[in-house]
């Protein structure tokens, strides 16, 4: 090795020795005939020691001479330091150094390597290798690492094979955001990336493989986002001769492990939840349950505490439903105004925002008490079951408009009153999704997870008379609002996936011509299965608190699908583009 | 869970327990009022018993209706077989079946899933999770996963941090053999899928990783033979502040460290031999040397035994070398005559084949005693230090084919006398290869291994001289004749990396244009770093013992790169194309 140690790693025991460090130059500090180098690596910053009088004139010199981000080993004696540093492991000691070797010079980096850098998004993302050298993102993708390797570890221990499955594979007419690869030595034909090796580990079921996992690159040519990447990672799992439970106690375990493991947390049971609920407690199914602030309704399906007093808003409406927010009675009206402008704005477009204050003395107070006396408003507060002080906020309207409104403004809320910490972490499976969605515009069926979900058996007679309202044997993981992994039970009855192909729309012949394949694999004794995947990602950021999941991502790609850092995607040569026997269309040249 | 144990579990300890077993019919016998039937699953099989008059009638009824391949569940009373069977671990008990459950009936398969199939190669792959039941490949893919278990463990405690390298990167005019993948978003360009991470993991050492390791999926568009995949896997490592013995050291380790672990052996240490000894010993840059029988030159640069006697074919000769097979003096006529035959078929390409037979009685006979004494003729058997009853097999003509063409016999003969044992591991260094290789046809240099390895620092004054002279940095780890990985210490400055290109036939403009990004990398700090990359299917398939790489991957490609499971690839929507910019050339079109 070109170093006897790390730059993380001497402290006092090894005051005396002999020791060569290699790094590269964080900080040179000159005063006084002294020179202090603060020598970085991987492992952590050690202090190095040039001293007029006491090192060699062309060592002070070398020393002297070098800039930031110089790759240098330097050899030396372990010293105690004077004063010493308590924020870093090595600071205790310093090198009092009598070699110095430069290995590399270097050009001044275009932006601070600091945790706290002066580089913007683009400069950073075109010089990754000079961002991965800060602590901040170098941590990230150390985390990165310790999260894959406590899964596997967990899922070894359970008998999980990691089995690779095909990244060259067919394209189907559902995966319009399918990247492909035209096929040279089958000129014409393509290849299509996966956006999840579903088939393939639904194969392996029928294989006999009982237990699978697989840490694995997907892709999707989708318009991106700041948290969407083209390609991606899954924690993709499946098993066989399992019931729904058995998944969900399998991979609870697996994120209470993980946060046990890499966090040090031991997290709360996870509870479950159905999809129903979701909706209608938090207007969403990803409900971010670190707090409160569950949905009332005065006015829905089953209550009505709000019609016939003359306010045609919420006579009109289809759902009237609010939170109760602690301690915001005393909120001023231009709080309150504001928070209704908020409302208003179009991403959200409410038509505006009801409040009723709970005042501390037990008075309460309207913007709607024109419409409602006393009496009424303490019953709203009761069915609330609120407290004085509390300020209930109320949203009208169509029902999945208002709490698809209700779930931002809960959110923003929890976000105002200090609930949503961080660095407490509340998961939460969210069970019996619909088994299908109507989409509008194309008018007709979608699946909501997959077409490989099964419906709840209790629900498959709905699936002749009432599509809508089929539950599936789906499931969700949330941990504080963020969806980070999701399954299902799935078909293994040709019969019963011949029959959802068809609620999809496909004719027999295109279901065979498509998914033949698996649908004759079943054919051929399919073992009862259900799976999940994670989204490998996310959960990292997750882990690292943060939102992004690009800073979890060593080479990530910006929202345009480019790599600025090697400049891809490119132009290829007309040869390569004949040898594949295809033409890029005259319109897309430049 | 649908089972309370699985079907390789049970032993005479569970007698009298209840137990719920889930799997697939491997056999059903029915004799004298007696079934037994065998459940599989992958974890073993139990035998199952069903009994006329103790058995359920219904269920005894519904045990004969079984066929091969149906997956059930099975519930019953564990108990003592009266004639056990040692073969299998649940050879000790079996079942007698109280309850039973056909989850999924099935077609009879179209070929035995058993170890010794009657399926031909086309239907295995048609059906291919059908043949993913068999024992034999199961277990290849459960020693897959075992040797990248281990291989994980192992430089996860070296501190080696895994990181994901990119999947859609850029293409290189190097590249031809690049699969392409056209940008939805970027019109008119394309992404490359990588053919090794080679670059990231370099800048992976500049960004200060230190020890980076993945199993990452690579990819090459070539013309596929029996061990060539289009998709293939890699253990792809890099190392900063280390020498060419740091790594030699490391990835020793890491091999004897996975036939400790995956195979129980402790394999002899390795061996180092330079490129230039192992064509010049073995005619090979890969000697199996499982085996001895070294090439001795009775003409070559060195030594001259054989000219000025009248063969002129020897007298004209570059090299003369020969190996001694040992006891094989005692061949008939018949049998040299076919080792002749064998070397002039076109494969081998030789001319013919001398042999001196140094009987066991101390006499010699040569096919050449014609023009050589006797005298000669022991001066060559000392020169081979040849024993009584060695054969020795001589061939000639220009050195490189001469060496490659006894390499070829070598091998053979070496199988022929059964000194090929492949329980027997030897694996072997092979360093210092050249730098750089001519290409004939092309008029130019190559890289022999790629443009980012170093020359050695003592034959870079070569470069200005005598480029076919360069050593590089370059190493291969070979076991038993087979290349399993190979690496180099890396350039880690611009300024010679932009001469490497240059050499390579680059103008500055191309080489700035194509690998900009690297060579400004190394301007900014990059720290010497070597690395090494091992064919993780070539080396599960050692482990395995078996010549194929397909049979230790899930899901394989032909050898027209299709996958005919799933019959890809195929054509795509023309609105597809469309919207990816490109179009299919009309001679590719059907």
């Amino acid at each position: 090795m070109l170093r006897s140690h790390t730059c993380g790693e001497l402290s006092l025991e090894h005051v005396n020795q002999n020791v060569v460090l290699c790094g590269w130059v964080q900080r040179v500090r000159d005063k006084g005939g002294m020179v202090w180098l603060d020598l970085r690596d991987r492992y952590g910053i050690t202090q190095l020691l040039f001293e007029e009088g006491k090192t060699k004139t062309s060592v002070l010199e070398a020393a002297r001479s070098l800039g930031r981000e110089f790759v240098i080993s330097a050899s030396g004696e372990v010293i105690e330091r004077l004063s010493k540093n308590d924020k870093i492991a090595t600071g205790a000691i310093e090198i009092r150094v009598s070699e110095l070797n430069i290995l590399n010079p270097a050009k001044l980096p275009p932006f601070l390597i600091e945790d706290e850098t002066d580089g913007g998004d683009d400069i950073r993302m075109k010089y990754r290798y000079l961002d991965l050298r800060r602590n901040t993102v170098r941590k990230n993708l150390q985390l990165r690492h310790q999260v894959a390797r406590h899964t596997r570890t967990y899922l070894d221990e359970l008998d999980f094979i990691e089995v690779e499955t095909p990244v060259l594979i067919k394209s189907t007419p559902e995966g319009a955001r399918d990247f492909v690869v035209p096929s040279r030595m089958n000129p014409g034909e393509f290849y299509a990336l996966p956006q999840s090796p579903q088939t393939f580990k639904q194969l392996l079921m029928v294989a006999g493989f009982d237990r699978y996992y697989q840490i694995v690159k997907c892709f999707r040519d989708e318009d991106l986002r700041a948290d969407r990447q083209p390609e991606f990672t899954q924690i993709d799992c499946e098993m066989s001769f399992v019931t729904q439970e058995d998944i969900l106690n399998t991979f609870e375990g697996l994120i209470r492990n993980l946060f046990k493991n890499v966090k040090g947390l031991d997290i709360p049971e996870v509870p479950r939840m159905t999809y129903a609920d979701a909706m209608r407690l938090y207007g969403s199914d990803k409900p971010d349950i670190r707090f409160g602030m569950q949905f009332v309704e005065l006015k829905g399906e089953d209550s009505d505490l709000v019609s016939g007093k003359g306010f045609s808003i919420f006579d009109d409406a289809e759902l009237v439903v609010g939170i109760a927010a602690s301690g915001c009675a005393s909120y001023t009206r231009k709080q309150v105004d504001e928070l209704t402008d908020w409302m208003k704005r179009p991403q959200i477009g409410a038509k505006g925002l009801i409040y009723v204050r709970y005042n501390t003395d037990g008075s309460i107070k309207s913007s709607v008490d024109k419409f409602y006396s006393e009496e009424d408003l303490r019953q709203w507060v009761e069915k609330f079951n609120a407290q004085p002080g509390d300020l209930l906020l109320l949203v009208s309207g169509p029902a999945d408009k208002a709490r698809k409104q209700l779930n931002e403004l809960r959110l923003e809320m929890g976000s105002r009153l200090g609930l949503r910490n961080p660095d407490d972490y509340r998961a939460l499976w969210v069970l019996d999704f619909p088994l299908l969605e109507y989409g509008e515009e194309e008018n007709r069926w979608f699946a909501m997870h997959h077409p490989f979900t099964s419906p709840k058996p209790e629900d498959i007679a709905l699936l002749e008379t009432d599509l809508g309202k089929v539950r599936a044997n789906a499931y969700d993981m949330v941990i504080n609002g963020v969806e980070v992994g999701g399954g299902s039970v799935r078909i293994f009855e040709r019969e019963l996936q011949q029959k959802m192909f068809g609620i999809l729309g496909f004719s027999p012949e295109e279901a065979q011509a498509q998914f033949g394949f698996l649908m004759n694999a079943f054919e051929f004794g399919a073992p009862p299965h259900a799976g999940i995947a994670f989204g490998f990602d996310r959960l990292c950021s997750l882990f690292g608190g943060a939102d992004s999941i690009r800073d979890f991502i060593a080479f990530p790609k910006n929202n345009s699908g480019r790599d600025v850092m090697i400049d891809s995607p490119s132009t290829i040569a007309d040869a390569q583009l004949k040898e594949l026997a295809i033409s890029v269309s005259s319109d897309a040249k430049q």
